[in-house]
C-alpha cells in the first residue's frame, strides 16, 4: 500500500491504559514519519464484549478473549500488555517466546527479581522493548535533558523529585487492588516510579537510598459502604533521601493522598550553573534559570513547547498550541517502533524498567529499618 | 463490521489544518461513542505528490490532484476544506450543490456577502455544516460556558478578549498570501476571528463595534531577504469596543505582531457575582472568582481539567492529564457527526460563522472611519 | 544633631493616604542617605480629635484643625495635600503662595485648567512639587524603563493597560463623594489615571485617543440600605485607544467594578526585539522576554526585584524578601527630598499632573462623540 | 505626650537585622494602636562610627560601641539583639539579669544547652521575650494557622517544607562566618530555622526527625580571589523526615546553595479535607483546596492578603495593596510590645526558639547516624 513494511500490534488490556496506547499508536502512524504501516491486528480482554467493543472502537481488526492467541498470530509482530501489575511477566515471557517484541505499561513487573527474568528473556530473544514511562516523552523533558546534558546549568547538584496525586484521599474509599500487596506496593510503585524514572532519566543513576513509607488510611472498607474494614498493608506516602552516581543528591517523595493534587509530577534541579523547574501540571511548560544572564535581568524563563522542540512539531506546526497526555503515548509508541525499525533499544526498554524496580524495592527495603540501601549493578 | 453507518470523509488541502483535520476524525473515532462507523475515503492537494503523502500518512484510502472528484464520489458524505481563505467559497457551494455535509475551516470567507450565500446554499439544501472554531471546543470552555449560564456569576457586566501571537513581528519576514488583502484581511480576519467566536459564544451576540486598525509593518520584502518592497495593507493589530445585546460591553484586541506570544487567546469575563479568567496559553485550566465564598478565603480558582467537565473523559479517566490541541479538533470533529446524525445544527455551524464574518466585517468597516457599527440582523 | 538640613512637613488629611504619606516619610528618612533632617512638623484635619490621633500615631510633633495654620508655620517646608480631589487646588495654591513645596496626591485636580493654574504658580515660584503616583515608585518599573530605554525589547509597537478593581462591583454600595461628577470623573480619573501615568512613564507622551465610558450601575442607594435612589452620572468603565508619539499604539481600560480584582494595575508593552508584561498583583516581578535568547530556551523571564534593581537595596540587602504598598511611598517621597535638595524636578511633579489629567480630560471628551481627542501641548 | 506609657528600645547590631528591627518598632509604632510611646533610644555597634550613623539614619537618641551601657540605662527596657549568633547568649542573659525585655534574631543561640540556659533565665525574671521568626508574622500565615484550626482542610495528614536559597552557589565565594562550626551549622541553623518554625506554628510539635547533610562545595577560598582553601565543615543542604505529635508525617529541607532561588520559604499541608500552599516567594498569597467544593469548580484558591487578614488592615485600607518583608518585622515588634503591655507571652518566645533549637540539634545529630532522633521535652 505504502511500499512500507506492515507491523502487526496486538493488544491486551482495554482499560485506561488500553485505549492510551491504542491512541498512541494511531497517532504515532499519522504524525510521524514511520518506517512502518501500522497494523492494529487484534485485541484481547478478559470479556469478549469488552475486547469486541475495543475492536470496534480502537480499530482493531480483531477481538479475543484469550490473550494467547495473539502470541501465535502471525500478523503481530508487537504484544502490548496493559494489564494489571501482576500479569506483565507471564505475559511479556511468553510473547518474547514467541519473538514478538513487548511492549509493557509500567511498572514492569511487582518484584525485581521478575524485572530481571523478563530483561534477561527479551535480550536473549533479541526482542525490543519497551516499558511506559509516558512522562518522560515530552517535548519539555527531551528539552530539559538536552540544557543538562550540554552542560547549560553546570554540575547537578540537588535534586527533588515528587509524584503527588489524591485519588486515595477519600479514608471511606474502599479496599481494591491498588492496595493488595501481591502487586509489590502501593503509592511508591503504583505513580512514585515516575519519578524515579524522570530522576533517573534527567540525573542519572541512583545509587542509594534512604526511605520511609507511611500509612495513612490504616483500614478501608471491604467494599464501598460496608463496615467491614480490611487492613491496608502498603504505603500511602514513600519519601526518600537518594544519592546519585555522578555525586548529585536529592529526595523524592511519592504520595497518592495529597488532597487537591491531580498530576503533581514535579522535579527541580539546581546546578552549579543554573536550574531547571517542571511541573506536569503545566506539561507544555519548563522553567530555566542561567546564572549567567544578565544579573539585572535574569529569572526563571517560562518555556512554551513549540516546534523547536522536537517532536512536538510533528503534532502542531505552531507554536504554543500545546499537546496532551495522549500525545505522550504516540511517542512513547513513536519511539518503540523506530528502535524496532532501528535494530536498536529504547531509552526506557525492560532495562531500564528493571533499574527502575530496583530504585523501587530498594526504597521498600530502605523504609523498613531506615537504613541506606545501594542500588546494586548487575 | 459494527452495525453502524459508513459515513465517508473528503479533505481538501494536507498543510497545518488539513492534517489537524484529519487527526481530529480519527482521534474522534476512538475516544468518542460514534454513530458511524468512519471511512476516510480520500483527500485532495493542489500537487499530486502532495495528495498521496498525505493518504498515506492520515489514513485515507484514496488521492487526488483533482478536487472535483471528491464531489461526485458516492462513498463520500462530507467534504472537509481546508484550503485558503479565497477557495472556501467556491468548494463548499460546489459541495452543497452535492448534497454533502460541509465542514470548513475559519473564516468562512472574506467577505460577508460571501457566508451569506454560503449559508443560504447550505440551509436550503439542508446539509450540515461546521466551521473551525477550534478554541471553543475544550472542556474549559464548556464550563465557563456552563458557569455563566448556571448564574453562578452573575449577570455579565464587562468583559477582555484578546487573540495575540507573533508570527508576524519579525519585520523582515517576507509578505505573503496573509498579507493579501483580497483573503478579507490581516490579524483581525484571521486570527481575530477566534475571539470574537469566544466572546460570542460565551457572552452572546454583539450588536456594535468601534474599532481602529493598525499597519505596523508599512513595507515587507517580496521575498526573504530581496530589497524589493511590498507595501502591506492588513491590519497587523486590530482594537475595538464592543457592545452586547445583553448590554454588557467590553473590548478585543487581535495582533499577530505581539513579540513573545505564542497562543494569547485570553479573556476575561466580570459578572455581578464573579469573574472568569482564562488564557489558551494554560488551556486545560479555567480560572474562576466567586464573590460569595467567604470572604476571608475567596480567590481566583485554577480550575483543572478533569472527568468532572465533559468531553475530557472521553480523552482521559484521570483528571489533571491534560489534552492538547489535536483533541480539541477531535471535540469539534465529533460535534459535527453528532449533528449529522440528530440532524441538528453544530454551534459553530455556517450561519455562526457568518455571524463571527459580519463582526469582522463591522469591526474594519468602523475602523475605516472610528464610528461605530452596528452588526446587522437578517 | 547631624549636621544635615531640617526639613519640615506639614501634612493635610488624615485618611488611607494622609497615612501612607506620613509612613512613606518615616521609612523614607529611615532606608535613605538624605540630605535632610525629617521634621514632622504638624498635621491638619477637618477634626481636631482626627488630628490629634493622627499626631500620636504618624509622629507629627502639632495638630490642628484649621489646615491654613500650616501655611505660615515656619518650620514647615513641605504642605503635603492628601484630602479629596476638590480641595487640591485651593491648598496647593495658598502653599505655593506662602514658599512652601507642595506633595499632593493624585489627581492633581478634576479639571485641566485648575491643573495647569496650579503648574503655573509653581513653576512661577520655584517651588518643587510632587504627585502621588506611587505604582510608578517601584523598582520593577525602574527596571521596566531601563529596559525600554536601553532598547533591550527595541523599539516599542503596541501596549495595553489596565488599572481594574472592584471596591464599586456592589450595585447596592450607595452613593457617595467618589460618584460625585464635580470631582472630575469615575473610575478613569480615580484609578485610572495611574494606567496614564504608567503608560506616559515607559512609552512617553500621548497624542491622542478614542474613548468610550460606560455606567454599569445606573443609580444607587443614596445611603446603605436607603431606597432612595441617586443617579450615577460617572463612569464605572473608561476604555481607549491611544496613540503615542513615538509611533506605538496601544490600549488602556479603567474599571471599579471588575468583580473579583483588587489591583489589576497591570501593562504589556510589545517592542521590535523582546516585551514586557507586569502586574501590579505581583508587584515585586516583571516579566521579560527576550527574541534574541537562544530559541529553544527562550520564555518569559519572572525577574524578582532584588538590590540589583535600585532602590529596593535600601529596604533590604538580600534579594527576593519583597518591599510593599508603603515602601512605594517611601521611595516617592524620598523622590521629592532629593529633588528638592538638588533643586530639580522630580519626574511625576505638577507638570507631570498636568499632563496626566490633559489625557483623562480628552479621554473623557472623547467618549462624549466618540471621536478621536488630541492632547495638546502647551 | 500621648499619655500613654513610655517604652525604650536599646538596639545592638546595626546590619541587615539591625536596620530591619529599627524600622520594623518605627513602623509599627505608626500603624498599631500600641499601648506605649515608643523611645529609641540608643545603638551600639562594634564601631562608633557604625553606631553614630545607624544613630541618625534609624532615629535613635545615642550611639555607642559599647553594649553595656544599654543594660545599665534607665530609659531602656527592650535589648534588641541583631549581632552574630555567637553573642546572643552572653548579650541576653546579661539584658535579663537587668530585667530588660529581650527581643533576639533567630537562632537563639548555636546549642540546645544555650538556649535553654537562656529560656530558665528570661522565666525566672519574668521579663518578655522574642525570636524573629519573621516569616510567621504574615497575615497570610495567619490565615493558613486559622484555616487549619478550624478544621476546614480537616486532618493534617502530610506535610513539605522547603526553605532554599542560592547565596552560596557560587563556589568560588570565600569562607566566611557563615561556615564557621562554631556558630552551630549552616544552611540548616542557618535558614532551616525558619521552616521549621513554621511547620512547628502550623502543625505542631515536632516529636522525631531522620536527616542527612550534604556538603556540596567541599573547600572555598579564604578569601575571594585567594588560592589558599579552607574545608568546609557545615551543611549546605539538609533533608529531614519528620513526625509530628499529631500524627501527621512530612518532610523538609535547608538548601543555600539552590541556584536561582532568592526566597523559596515554601510549605504544602494536605489535610483530610484539603489543602494549603504557601511559597514566600509571593508572600502576599495563599492557595487554598477544599475538597468541599463544588467539584466541577473546585481548584486552589489563589487568596490575595487583604483588610480581612488582619493585621494588614493596619498597614493599608485597601486589599491588593501588598506588603513587605520589613512589614513582617513590624508585626514581629507590635506582637512583642502587646505581649509587655499584657505581661503574656508572644507565640515566638525565647521557649518556642528553644523548641526551635532542639529540632535544629535532632537534625544534625541524626545526620551523623541516619537514624531516627526523637526531640525531647522537659
Amino acid at each position: 500500500m505504502s511500499g512500507k513494511r506492515r507491523i502487526g500490534v496486538g493488544l491486551i488490556g482495554t482499560g485506561f491504559m488500553g485505549k492510551a496506547h491504542a491512541l498512541g499508536f494511531t497517532i504515532a502512524a499519522r504524525v510521524f514519519d514511520q518506517p512502518f504501516d501500522l497494523d492494529l491486528v487484534s485485541v484481547a480482554d478478559v470479556s469478549l464484549d469488552g475486547a469486541e467493543k475495543a475492536r470496534r472502537n480502537l480499530g482493531f481488526r480483531k477481538a479475543t478473549d484469550d490473550w494467547r492467541t495473539l502470541l501465535t498470530d502471525p500478523d503481530i509482530d508487537i504484544i502490548d500488555i496493559t494489564t494489571p501489575n501482576l500479569l506483565h511477566k507471564e505475559m511479556a515471557l511468553a510473547a518474547i517466546a514467541h519473538g514478538k517484541h513487548v511492549y509493557c505499561e509500567k511498572p514492569l513487573a511487582p518484584t525485581v527479581a521478575e524485572c530481571a527474568e523478563m530483561v534477561a528473556a527479551a535480550e536473549k530473544a533479541g526482542v525490543v522493548t519497551q516499558v511506559g514511562f509516558n512522562y518522560l516523552k515530552n517535548p519539555m523533558i527531551f528539552l530539559a535533558k538536552d540544557l543538562i546534558e550540554s552542560g547549560e546549568i553546570g554540575e547537578i547538584r540537588s535534586v527533588r523529585g515528587i509524584h503527588a496525586e489524591d485519588f486515595m484521599m477519600d479514608a471511606s474509599a474502599p479496599w481494591g487492588w491498588r492496595l493488595d500487596p501481591k502487586s509489590g506496593g502501593g503509592a511508591l510503585a503504583d505513580i512514585g516510579s515516575h519519578i524515579i524514572a524522570s530522576l533517573r532519566h534527567l540525573v542519572g543513576p541512583i545509587t542509594s537510598v534512604l526511605a520511609e513509607t507511611i500509612i495513612q488510611v490504616p483500614e478501608r472498607p471491604v467494599a464501598r459502604g460496608s463496615s467491614e474494614m480490611r487492613a491496608v498493608e502498603v504505603d500511602d506516602i514513600t519519601r526518600a533521601f537518594v544519592r546519585f552516581e555522578s555525586g548529585a543528591t536529592g529526595s523524592f517523595e511519592a504520595n497518592w493522598s495529597a488532597t487537591g493534587r491531580k498530576m503533581q509530577h514535579d522535579f527541580e534541579i539546581y546546578g552549579s550553573k543554573g536550574s531547571i523547574v517542571f511541573t506536569q501540571e503545566r506539561m507544555n511548560e519548563l522553567k530555566l534559570w542561567l546564572a549567567g544572564d544578565d544579573i539585572r535581568s535574569r529569572g526563571y524563563r517560562t518555556i512554551w513547547a513549540g516546534p523547536e522542540h522536537p517532536p512536538y512539531g510533528a503534532f502542531c506546526v505552531a507554536p504554543g498550541h500545546q499537546i496532551g497526555f495522549n500525545d505522550l503515548k504516540a511517542i512513547e509508541a513513536n519511539e518503540f517502533l523506530a528502535a524496532i525499525a532501528a535494530g536498536t533499544r529504547p531509552g526506557t526498554d525492560f532495562r531500564e524498567g528493571f533499574e527502575v524496580q530496583k530504585v523501587v524495592s530498594a526504597t521498600y527495603q530502605s523504609a523498613k529499618t531506615n537504613e541506606w540501601v545501594r542500588i546494586g549493578n548487575d
